[in-house]
């Protein structure tokens, strides 16, 4: 076998089997296929596709690629959960503890936020002291001991999609499903964890535009769990405005606190809600989503949702007085409202705008090698549906950055404010 | 402009513009732009193609994308020929003298054999003393004063070919006629004639399997030449059996040496009538072929084709004794006649197996680091029509190693001897 009758199947539209996909993977890898051909067998895979075997074949070649996490000697069902990224995105720091003070056990790898979304490992670093590179030892005692972890990707894990994924970025292949759905599922597989929650976001702040895209996305990602025995659900839920009102990541994470204790935003804590309730029947701690959903209610009201996110960042090494006294949180040096210039409801506002302001106030990366400002931000007052009066503030910016003029402007387009806008509610669907 | 833009464009279906093809061209060859995303580019025009507009823009940036030769300091219109290659293809060897003896100037860069086909330089070098790597001002001065001079490739011509051309070997987008037309037409065009002849080989020995594909690349062809003001015309020629009885380097000058005498076997001497006739309308010195293909037949019979190949050779620093005396060539070590087991027809002889063969015998190149054996190959006894007895020779090998038992079964099983077998005339076309 070489390379080059793997190539020239995909280019004419064959079906790649077993021997075809692990001889690419292991010897892409090992640097015995060169990029240029696995930039070219990319393309083919982009404009040719994959069938659902083909992708579970190459979704289960690319875990075995390096080592694999093994967390069997928790005990219990682990669970693990993963969006495919959006703005606004703090779900992971609310549902976590919320479902690890029911008992699950939650050990989550997660990345940085690049471009215009946000990352679960730069939002828990806004608090300070909390570290994201637990060893592996430490990473499994604290989801024996307290149910949950989170922590950045082993670099030993899944070595096939971190080459893969560095070459797709820069040769027009990012937008393939199978490619999409082949890089996380083996990611997540090769963490260890025995149920797997996926939030496929679509819209304007998402990487799916449109329904169709993302349903088509999360049901292959649900074949993938399917064909390798693993329990895999996947929700489509909305990106077409950011969720929740703060964009930034300490803003985020005085947000998430709010959420904890019962006074977040509907949006944000109704997601938490589902997606927790879906879990907890995933890890087998309920029996039914709905008296999931109400123990989930109630540990917010007692506090012990919140109880729990103290415990998991202290764990990490986090200052947990910043968690009781939010207020300690830097806070950006310039904080400028935005104000609306005119009357109506709130129809519109574009998630993908507000992310990129957000990126370009300091608040998120253009390129890995970017550092955050962890004060920088937006945080939104109005949202979908809100009825605005001429001279309301509908968004305020946090910067250090003394040039923000264009932003302002460009926040203030991101709202469509109209007479007499006629609202729909995004369609949000449960694959399993 | 970046490179990634270009690919996304091409990748969903766009056209690209001069611009674009020009970024390309530019930042490939100066390395800007890497091999793993040209070849991601490569794939994407394989899959989604080019319009006529794209191939002429990619050949003209191709084309200027290092040295170009002038030869405007040459009086008259320099002429050029190129074959698409195939087995026992000599026809330049012939047609170059004929067409010279009759005052036309072929001022041509020729290549290398590889894997079963063969390359005009080689066969050149197996002319004792034979240089195929004159200097610009030796090429030049050589067509000025006795019309014909054929050299190997000069590096600096067309850069942007030779890079991506390597690439398409690796990465399996070889067989699409925008990158084939592009690549041969700019290496045609930088190297400076005012007329181009085409031919295209289809069959089983060729490039192109089939009539029609082949038909489509030399259109393409003839489009780019009509784009870019050069006139180009492209002949559509069978090479689903060997050109003429010798496939090998020596053996194949000996045969053109017999053709030049007027001793030739039928096909071969025909095509190159016919290509000298259009080449030297081409070149204005007749105003139709047939009286040009008159000329070329007086010019065979009266020697005259002849005499301008030996002073062509003798400009090239051969061995022209070799010319008068072709027994003087090197002979293989074993001759070893290939008997026919039945009696019949011919109806087919696989041309590349006859051209694979030829290579495992010695007379050919695996890779382009092998060394060639001059006087290795094969030479049928019959073609395509002939009757054949049980017991006659129908083919004999040339080799200098001990070991050719499969080749002489190979070479035996790529002959069709059938009872009644029908013979189809294969069409020939030229598109101008």
């Amino acid at each position: 076998m070489d390379i080059l009758e793997i190539i020239e199947a995909k280019r004419d539209k064959k079906v790649l089997n077993r021997e075809q996909i692990h001889y690419f993977i292991e010897n892409y890898v090992n640097g015995v296929v060169k990029d240029y051909q696995a930039s070219a067998l990319l393309m083919a895979i982009y404009l040719n596709g994959m069938n659902d075997e083909e992708i579970a074949i190459l979704t289960d070649e690319m875990q075995h690629s390096g080592d694999t996490l093994d967390l069997s000697d928790i005990p219990g069902i682990k669970v693990d959960k993963h969006s495919t990224g959006g703005v606004g995105d703090k779900v992971s720091l609310v549902l976590g503890p919320m479902i690890a003070s029911l008992g699950a056990k939650l050990a989550k790898m997660s990345g940085r936020g690049l471009g215009h979304t946000g990352g679960t490992l730069d939002k828990l670093e806004s608090i300070p002291g909390c570290r994201i590179n637990l060893t592996e030892e430490e990473f499994k005692k604290q989801v024996r001991e307290i149910g949950i972890s989170i922590i950045g990707q082993n670099t030993e894990l899944d070595p096939a999609d971190k080459k893969l994924y560095a070459l797709r970025d820069v040769t027009g292949t990012v937008a393939s499903i199978p490619l999409i759905a082949s890089s996380v599922m083996s990611k997540k597989l090769a963490s260890g964890s025995d149920a797997i929650l996926l939030d496929v976001k679509y819209g304007s702040g998402a990487f799916m535009k449109t329904l169709k895209d993302a349903k088509k996305l999360a049901q292959t990602m649900v074949n993938i769990g399917k064909s390798l025995n693993k329990d895999v659900k996947a929700e489509v839920t909305d990106m077409d405005q950011p969720l929740g009102y703060a964009v930034g990541n300490n803003l985020e994470v005085k947000e998430v606190i709010e959420t904890l204790h019962g006074r977040g935003p509907k949006d944000l804590t109704e997601l938490c809600l589902n997606s927790g309730s879906i879990l907890l029947e995933q890890a087998k701690i309920f029996n039914n989503r709905k008296e999931a959903k109400e123990a989930l209610k109630e540990n917010i009201k007692n506090g012990k949702a919140f109880e729990k996110f103290v415990e998991f960042i202290k764990w990490q090494g986090g200052d947990i007085s910043y968690l009781y006294n939010p207020e300690k949180f830097e806070m950006a040096k310039n904080i400028i409202p935005i104000v609306s210039n005119k009357s109506g409801i709130v129809t519109k506002i574009d998630a993908l705008t507000i992310g990129e302001c957000s990126m370009r106030l300091g608040g998120g990366r253009e390129t890995l090698d970017d550092v955050i400002d962890m004060s920088a931000g937006i945080v939104l007052a109005k949202k979908i549906g809100d009825t605005v009066k001429q001279g309301d503030v509908i968004a305020t910016l946090y910067t250090n950055k003394d040039s923000f003029d264009e932003i302002k402007e460009r926040v203030e387009h991101a709202f469509n404010i109209s007479k007499n806008g006629r609202i729909r509610k995004k369609e949000e669907i449960l694959i399993e």
